[in-house]
């Protein structure tokens, strides 16, 4: 059992951490932006920069802009681990999403090399670049380059909203120049995220930690019902052929078959268009969008199948046709079960009460999970909220969570 | 019994008539664009008023830019009766709509006053300037000017789609301007409208004519369903209070009690918006259009009020609330039974396949319905299409309707 910093400390330090992070880019409203390559993210890895020399960390970035602080170990074949997050945000984000696993990261690597010196196995703090897609349309640009599923051809034809081509922007960075080591690692032992939940399970359930299982798999499609257009007053009921009728059967049945599934599936009809979305005129065509989340990747499989069966026999009825896009199908990924393990029994020990649970948000362990030994620890969000300047997590909540990673970093370092 | 006009002949005069009166405002697609004051209309009902002199009619406009030709009566006392429709089109609309009911009209008085001379009652034909609110944000303004339901200080804000204010344009085509007769009129026996159907119940059912009894009743809505935006990964079904859900439910609770009515009520859903409408987040707000319509306004109010009862319950189990706007209350409006039951009588003898029905539509004679005894009689729609270049009516059923004209036209004024 090792000796944890002082409690009162400790909540000083996470809590200024988190302010000092979000005053690059921070906005009147509370909030920060810091989109990839422009210059609140600039400034923000230079601050993180200064900040690892200052507590002792050998700094570096990739090519990619990827910042890495590292406490050398004392074995010269050990591989590395990497603990951290992303430093990008999204437009008028909030100031714990990403920054929070950097801060906790920088502080726990203080710790350690102050009270236990150099560890066996080198400890490195990362600062990933991007993971939020909120400046160009590709995300985990950070994690994807370490991990190899992101390159240069990637972002061949990317820009962002202004019309500027991803290669200017960070070129005009200073990366992608080959002035830094290429991204891609071949020396990670594991990777270690900690992150705000951004859900509410952690709140409604009381539990300080939640120790994930899987990242959830996704599909998501578009489902177009076609029907025909017709006269509201004139039409009899039994002749119509009403693309929204259609489409309000399909939606309640496909949420009433997610209610039904106890095993934590969730499916969601966010988006709708109709045409021609006129009152008196009988709907020709509606569109709209179908997410569906799950651990298992048969589950969803399953409940899409079955459910479009029941689909198809509701549009055979009302006259209407029925056409589904996937455009997205992400298989579920499994955290590693050795660390969960090991945070579990930290946090048996602690006292710290936890859950285990999924992400049905994506986050770059994720990325990293299928490349090598992942863990991904969250801390509780107020009332579920993120990507928002309310977002928030008691100090006491921030504490714990670094109280873990410090003792996790040092059964696996030390 | 009387003597009918040559088959072949009044088929030939129909249908060069409905030909002559397109080509004022005649489009490319086949379709028709006239609309109230503008330049095809103006040259429509300078046409018309042509052909009334021609034919012997005594022609002349009211103050709003009603044309009326009048068949002068032999008894001094007499009130008249009307007989015709509208003037103007929806854009690019079909060459049917409106003004078949005004050749029909010209075509019967005609004939009329050709083989039986000068009638008792005087008989009226006439071309009603406005019906469809295609230019103005205004219906009716035809025969609510006759009736006294529509007048100036009907359009004193209303303007068209580039800015042109009511009174300009109608001062542009010279009414408005006390040169002609005010409009109301207190000397009308009855009005009778020859209109095409718009809709497919009398194709669908192989009838010729239909009888209309009442013009329907419409309620409209726009319902409004409050939940709470969340994320559609990290929020777990049974927390959710996901406003398109609810908004499902409730369409499809509608449709299908809607559908179980027997008895003629058709309710509609053809406009939906969703917000924040984006697929991976739970819509947060989802407001929908109801149309419900029926020729009993008691049927109306129960239907929705039942359902609406039905659908707090489905609201309040998600978490949801509801709010209803109603913006449109119509009470259906009957048509004179002594004039339904004289067309019923000339279509037995005529042995004229023929349905009574009611109009899910409106039309001027709903106007005219509680201002003096009405009739509405509707030809077949090929397809039910109207509103379009599209629309199509058989010559056959067009030279059936006049024949009716012109006997019932007999019967009342002779």
């Amino acid at each position: 059992m090792i000796e944890q910093p002082k409690s009162s400390a400790l909540s000083e330090q996470i809590k200024s951490l988190i302010e000092w992070l979000a005053s690059y880019g921070g906005k009147d409203t509370g909030g920060v932006t810091r989109l990839l390559y422009d210059d609140a993210w600039r400034s923000a890895q230079r601050a993180i920069e200064a900040k690892m020399k200052e507590i002792g960390l050998a700094a570096r970035y990739d090519d990619a802009g990827n910042l890495f602080g590292r406490l050398e170990g004392r074995e010269a074949a050990a591989k590395v681990i990497l603990t951290g997050s992303h430093v990008d945000t999204v437009a008028d984000g909030g100031k714990y999403d990403g920054a929070y696993g950097i801060v906790a990261a920088l502080a726990a690597a203080e710790y350690l090399k102050n009270r236990y010196g150099a560890p066996r196995k080198p400890i490195e703090v990362v600062s990933l670049c991007e993971e939020e897609g909120s400046r160009f349309p590709l995300t985990y640009w950070g994690s994807g380059n370490i991990t190899g599923v992101r390159n240069r051809e990637s972002i061949e034809r990317a820009a962002d909203a202004a019309g500027i081509p991803f290669e200017q922007a960070m070129r005009g960075a200073g990366f992608g120049l080959g002035r830094h080591p290429r991204p891609k690692r071949g020396d990670l032992e594991c990777f270690i995220e900690l992150h705000i939940e951004q859900g509410e399970v952690l709140e409604r359930e009381g539990r300080a930690v939640g120790v994930v299982s899987h990242i959830v798999g996704q599909r998501r499609y578009e489902i177009t019902v076609r029907g025909e257009s017709n006269h509201a007053g004139t039409t009899p009921m039994r002749w119509r052929r009403d693309a929204m009728h259609t489409a309000a059967e399909l939606i309640g049945l496909l949420m009433r078959r997610a209610r039904a599934d106890k095993t934590g599936l969730v499916a969601t009809v966010g988006r709708m268009e109709a045409k021609p979305n006129v009152g008196n005129v009988i709907a020709r065509e509606v569109t709209f969008s179908l997410d569906v989340r799950h651990s298992d990747a048969e589950t969803i499989r399953a409940f899409c199948e079955e459910s479009f069966g029941e689909c198809e026999a509701i549009a055979a009825e009302h006259g209407t046709t029925l056409e589904y896009l996937k455009w997205m199908d992400e298989p579920p990924v499994a955290m590693d079960e050795r660390l969960r393990r090991a945070a579990e029994e930290v946090l048996e020990r602690e006292g710290i009460s936890h859950l285990t649970m999924t992400s049905g948000a994506g986050h770059d362990s994720q990325i990293f999970g299928t490349f090598c030994p992942t863990a991904l620890l969250f801390v509780p969000s107020r009332g579920g909220v993120s990507h928002s300047p309310a977002e928030f997590t008691e100090t006491e909540d921030l504490e714990r969570g670094v109280r873990l990673l410090i003792d996790l970093l040092h059964r696996l370092a030390y």
